[in-house]
C-alpha cells in the first residue's frame, strides 16, 4: 500500500530513521558504558519494545502496571516502573509482574516502600525499588537530603531489594550554556546523594536518569549508569525545539487531509486534540506542529476535530481534498490517541502497528 | 462496587446529574420546537445516544464516519455528519452508512459537494446535505454571501438531497452582554442567509446550528430550527466558566490517587494529560480541572501520567494513597481519553460503559 492510499488521519513512522535512531543511542550508551532501559511510553508497541532489546537495552521502563504487563510480550530481562505505584489492586499487579520478570519500581514516599512491600510480601516475590529524588524538576523525589531515610526505609523493608538512586531532569530544557549549567548542577546534586549512599551502606546498584535534551549529554553526569529515554525512538517538534535532534531525526509524522480551506490564508486539517498532542513547546515558540511541505505554515490551534493552519507566511497553497504531513509537538501524547501506527519507507506502508499498551491509564 | 474500590484514574459519571441534563434540554427543546440532534462526541456511547433518542431527540450527530458506524447501535432515525467528509474512504463510508439510516452531512465546498455525490451515486443512495456557513468562529463554513451559491450547487448535483444550512458559534464564549449582542449578530446573519436561499428558492428545511455557552439562548436566534449540543449530557468545567450550568450540573468527574506529596504545598495526582483534557479554559481563568474536594486547589500543570496540583491556597492537606475528584475542563477530550466510565450514584458504581466510538479519528 502507498501512502496517498491512507486513509486520514494516520501517525507515519519512517522505518528508516527509527532505525538510525535506535542504533545511535544504543552505540552512545554502550560508549559511554550506561545501562540503556528505553521508556516505552513514546511508542506503547511491543515489537518495538522488543527491537530495542535486540539492539542491546538492559531491560525497559513504563509507567503504569497496565503498561507492564503489555510489554511482557517483548519479554523484557527487566522492567522498570518509574512511577510511584500507589493502591492495593496496583501493587498487586506489580506483584503478579514479578513473577514473571524482573520488576524494579521507582517512589519516593515511605508510604509507597510500605505499601509495596505488603504486596511483594502477600504475593511471594521480590521488587526491586529505587529511591526517587528531585533534582529541580518539582514534580516527584524527595529532596536530596533525605534520600538516605528514604533508602534505610526500602532497606529494612521485607520483599524489597534495594537497587539504588533515580531522578528525573525534566526541567533542563536544551542544552545551551544554561542547560549545561543546570546539568552540571544535577551532576553535583546527584553525586552528593550516592556518597551519602555509600556512607550509610547504601551503596546504589543503580543510579537511573536522564532527558530527551540531554540524553547525549548524559555521560556529564559522572554518577549516572542508566538512561531511560523514550522519545528517541520518534523524536519529535519538541526534541528538535529542544536542540536534541535535527528535522530528518523526526521519524513520526501525522498524515492529514485539508477538509476546508473558506478562510482566507486558512487551512482546516482533518486533526485536532483528538490526533496530535496539545502540549506546547516547553522552550516557548509558537505552533502544534511542523508541516512537512511548507514550514512557513503555522499550526495555531485545535479543537478535537480541527487543525487551524495559518498560510499567511506561506508561498504555496493547499486545497481541499491535499494531504500534508505534520510533526507532531509531543510524539507521546499523540501515539497514545491512535489505535495504530504505520511503519512507512519511501512512499509505501510495511507495517501496520496496533499501539497495544494504548490508554492504559491504571 | 464502590467508588472508593474503583483503580484510578477513573472517569465517573453522575448518573443522577446526567439524566436531569438530558430531561432539562430535552424538554427546553420541546418547549421551544427546536429539532434536538446531540453530538455523540461528548459521550461516544450507544447507550447514552439511545437514551437521548428516547429523549426525544430527532436524531444523532456525529463529527466521523467511523464515529457514526458505532452509533448505528443506537439505531437513530437520521444521522448528521457535522463535519466535511473529504476522501473517497470516507465517502464510500458515508454512502454506506446511508443504507442503514437517514444521512445527512455538513460541508463548506463545492470539491466536498462533488465528492459526496459521487460516492452517493456510485452508492445508489440518497445523502442529504446542508451547506455550512461561518458566523464568526472562522474556522469551517464559507462566508455568508457565499451561501446561495453552495446551495446551488448542492441542488444540482446528484444523489445529493439539500437539506439547508448549518453553523457554529463557537466564537460566543458566555451568555454575558458581550457574548448576548454576538449572539443577535448570529442571529442577523442567519436570518439573512435564510433570506438569501428563500428569495433563491432553496428555502432550508432546517436550520442547524447551536453551541453550548449559548444553549438555552437557542431561542433567540429566530431563524434556527435545530440544535445539536453535545457538552449538555455532562458539563464540565468550561461550562460552568461560561456561565451555562452550575457545578451541580456537572456530572463528569475524574477519580484520581494522590501518588506524590514531596514537594512542599503541592500533590501529585496520578493523571497527566494521557488522563484529563489538556484545553486551556476559552473564557480565561487558570487550571486544569476543579478538585471537588478543595476548590481552593488549582491543578496548575501536567505531564502525560502526572497531575499538578498547588495547594498553597487549600484549607487542607491530601496524603499519598488519598483519592480526589477532578471536574475537567473539557469532558469530550477527557472521555476519548478512557477505555471505559462508570456510571454513579451516591458511593456506588451501577454502570459500566465502553467508551465505543473511542479514537475513532476517520
Amino acid at each position: 500500500m502507498r501512502i496517498a492510499e491512507l486513509d486520514t488521519p494516520a501517525l507515519l513512522i519512517d522505518l528508516d530513521v527509527m532505525e538510525r535512531n535506535l542504533t545511535r543511542v544504543a552505540e552512545y550508551a554502550r560508549e559511554h558504558k550506561l545501562r540503556l532501559r528505553p521508556h516505552i511510553k513514546t511508542h506503547k508497541i511491543p515489537a518495538l519494545a522488543r527491537r530495542q532489546l535486540e539492539l542491546g537495552a538492559a531491560g525497559l521502563t513504563a509507567a503504569k502496571t497496565t503498561e507492564a504487563e503489555v510489554m511482557l510480550a517483548a519479554e523484557p530481562p527487566d522492567m522498570l516502573l518509574a512511577y510511584p505505584v500507589i493502591g492495593a489492586r496496583k501493587t498487586e499487579r506489580l506483584a503478579n509482574l514479578a513473577r514473571r520478570t524482573k520488576v524494579t519500581v521507582a517512589l519516593d514516599s515511605e508510604e509507597a516502600a510500605q505499601e509495596v512491600s505488603r504486596a511483594a510480601v502477600a504475593g511471594d516475590v521480590e521488587i526491586g525499588v529505587l529511591a526517587e529524588t528531585d533534582v529541580g524538576l518539582g514534580r516527584v523525589g524527595i529532596p536530596p537530603e533525605e534520600v538516605v531515610r528514604l533508602a534505610e526505609c526500602i532497606g529494612r523493608l521485607p520483599g524489597l531489594r534495594y537497587e539504588g538512586l533515580t531522578f528525573y531532569p525534566g526541567h533542563v530544557k536544551s542544552m545551551d550554556e544554561n542547560g549545561l549549567a543546570a546539568l552540571r548542577t544535577v551532576d553535583e546534586t546527584v553525586s552528593a546523594c550516592v556518597k551519602d549512599l555509600e556512607r550509610a551502606g547504601l551503596a546504589p546498584r543503580i543510579v537511573s536518569g536522564g532527558s530527551t535534551p540531554a540524553l547525549f549529554h548524559s555521560h556529564l553526569v559522572s554518577a549516572m549508569n542508566e538512561i531511560r529515554p523514550g522519545t528517541y525512538i520518534f523524536n519529535d517538534r519538541n526534541t528538535f525545539a529542544c536542540g536534541a535532534c535535527d528535522w530528518e531525526d523526526c521519524a513520526v509524522s501525522i498524515l492529514a487531509t485539508v477538509v476546508s480551506t473558506s478562510v482566507r490564508n486558512q487551512m482546516i486539517i482533518d486533526g485536532g486534540s483528538k490526533t496530535f498532542s496539545q502540549d506546547r513547546l516547553p522552550t516557548g515558540g509558537e505552533g502544534f506542529g511542523r508541516v512537512m511541505e511548507e514550514p512557513e505554515a503555522v499550526f495555531t490551534r485545535m479543537n478535537e476535530e480541527h487543525g487551524f493552519v495559518d498560510l499567511s507566511r506561506a508561498s504555496r497553497t493547499f486545497k481541499v481534498g491535499e494531504q500534508a504531513r505534520v510533526i507532531p509537538n509531543h510524539v507521546c501524547v499523540a501515539v497514545n490517541l491512535h489505535e495504530q501506527v504505520y511503519g512507512v519507507r519511501g512512499d509505501r506502508v510495511e507495517e501496520i502497528w496496533r499501539v497495544e499498551a494504548r490508554g492504559k491509564l491504571q
